[in-house]
């Protein structure tokens, strides 16, 4: 690991064990069956332990989309044209896209962030340009990525993080670029040690042989770099795309910090993995919020230690949207913790003795 | 079956055809893999054919919550004391309970119905009081409700589905009443013709033994009433509460007016099967919310050809707190729908032939 990147493996924030506990107590005298709210109370207490308060809040959430172009598209690894990624971009420009409408839904604050494009954009101030390449190598027949465009792109996630530091900010990231899956399936292999057909998928909509197409293409270029052994930082600059790594690094910096990151799907699900591995404390900064309709995530869940996504209702669109769609629910999960009575203001009486 | 109740199998309004496939295409052309949104997708679809739109709404959502006791707590088959229906009717009235919180958070209308309780409840014009009697009889030893009692329990409900008729409005049941999950056990029971130890569990919180005692309760109650056979009318009016009997009534009320209702977890499913027993067709209206922790539900939902609930996330609270976490997502996909890009709109490229 180069030594600028040395700030990866520092220490997530604690979480406060008092105000943890302070909230387990308020919610078994809430006027309702102790547990019966289930996964909103985690949630709240979680909540609660993350922004060391007694009031958890989810108001202020910051979505980051980070863009990039992969060279594996040139192996016909995706359903849809390289040229896509640009235009989506724009599409996030002019608020048509589907992340932009749940941004608007849930009055969250909106950022795009452009790491590089084989088709220009030029979207005005609307998106961060940050450009590193065009896109990455191909990595059927080289590493993505050199030590500075990772070094770069994962700057752009810490940038990102930082500028999300509202007061009790939550952090969503999201991912656009054609491709990304292939990159994404590549890097959880290997991390994971398993085939690449435990993990291989259709992405945004391949049919059997474009997967099967798709599963050839990563596990030969797998074979060609030979990374078993290889830490999650040369995984990631081996097969990564820029926006996977931007992700990684504005994960790791979020946990840091003290921001709750609520991880997006498959994708952003393993750049969560690859930052786990870097630094195994930013996990309990780590809101899981939907298991992708993308098959490989059953396994890659199973990577994290006792992590249950909200949702699963079926969802494969990436752009952050899932957990976009877990916005309210937090906000629901604070309000029954801070705004229900107690047994004792409502006087309602406690359960007896069964 | 009485005549007065001769309305109840009357045809469900249709839904229309046209804005269903209206909206099948719509979703096929905005700026997203073809069916990446999952459920959502099919959400907004099934919305935009009960609405007859082209822009379906969940903005209106009225929660009418009907409470009541029942005889059978006489048995001790429910962990918390039976004067908590009365409580909670009060908390519900002063803002204190989930349902409250849940509906100011997503800014729903809520109404209380009190159908009738043992403790007096005095809260104004705050809570509806529509008393049929203080309780039900209790089911172990005689039937639960007399033909009178069952037929005004019902106008409750339908009373509550018209009053909910407002522009594209959405109806949520829900429910209060200490041992209404032993009165909904014993219904499906019936109508699903299993045993009682399939479908009993711990409702508000009862131990093992506790679930044990009432499962035997159940079972002892079942063969004095010798229901095979009985039609879920009968069934109800044997072993329902007036609460149950409200919320089939406004369930099928609203299919007939064409309120799409969003059905909460085990009570107001097993309600919902009456229903559906009753009148078949008020299936198309139904949006099933969440998989309710309480063990039943399982084999419950399974009577609904190819129903799944929105949301599994461990909640056993009832009140229609359920539904009601439903409302953001629900309203999130007519978001998507509505107010995305198409692919050319937005100028963006099309899936590849893959």
């Amino acid at each position: 690991m180069s030594t600028t990147l040395s700030w990866l493996t520092q220490a997530s924030k604690s979480l406060s064990q008092q105000h943890l506990q302070l909230a387990q107590k308020r919610q078994a005298v809430l006027t309702k069956p102790a547990g019966s709210l289930g996964a909103f109370e985690l949630l709240a207490i979680r909540l609660a332990a993350m922004q060391a308060t007694q009031r958890p809040s989810a108001d202020n959430v910051s979505i980051n989309i980070f863009a990039a172009d992969h060279g594996i598209a040139a192996e016909g690894v995706s359903a849809f044209p390289q040229a896509v990624t640009a235009e989506m971009i724009k599409n996030f420009a002019r608020g048509g896209a589907a992340i932009c409408v749940a941004a608007k839904q849930n009055s969250a604050n909106l950022h795009v962030w452009n790491l590089g494009t084989v088709a220009p954009v030029d979207c005005g101030a609307v998106v961060k340009n940050r450009i590193i390449a065009p896109q990455t190598a191909n990595f059927a027949q080289s590493p993505a990525m050199s030590s500075d465009q990772l070094n770069n792109a994962m700057l752009v996630g810490v940038e990102a993080a930082e500028s999300a530091c509202l007061p009790e900010g939550l952090f969503i990231g999201g991912e656009m670029g054609i491709a990304n899956t292939s990159a994404a399936t590549a890097i959880a292999t290997v991390l994971l040690g398993c085939n690449v057909s435990d993990l291989v998928g259709p992405g945004t909509g391949l049919n059997a042989d474009g997967v099967k197409h798709k599963a050839s293409v990563i596990d030969l270029a797998l074979k060609r770099h030979n990374l078993s052994g290889s830490d999650a930082l040369q995984v990631l600059k081996s097969l990564g795309g820029f926006e996977i790594a931007a992700l990684v690094a504005g994960y790791i910096r979020c946990a840091q910090l003290g921001i709750p990151v609520i991880v997006d799907g498959f994708i952003c699900t393993v750049a969560a993995l690859v930052a786990y591995r870097i630094n195994p404390s930013v996990l309990d900064w780590f809101i899981f919020s939907h298991q992708s309709a993308e098959p490989g995530y059953q396994l890659l869940i199973k990577a994290f230690p006792n992590q249950v996504p909200l949702l699963d209702l079926g969802m494969r669109l990436g752009e952050g949207s899932g957990a976009a769609a877990c916005i309210p629910l937090i906000r629901l999960a604070c309000a029954w913790h801070n705004d229900m009575a107690t047994f004792e203001e409502a006087a309602v009486s406690e359960q007896s003795e069964y």
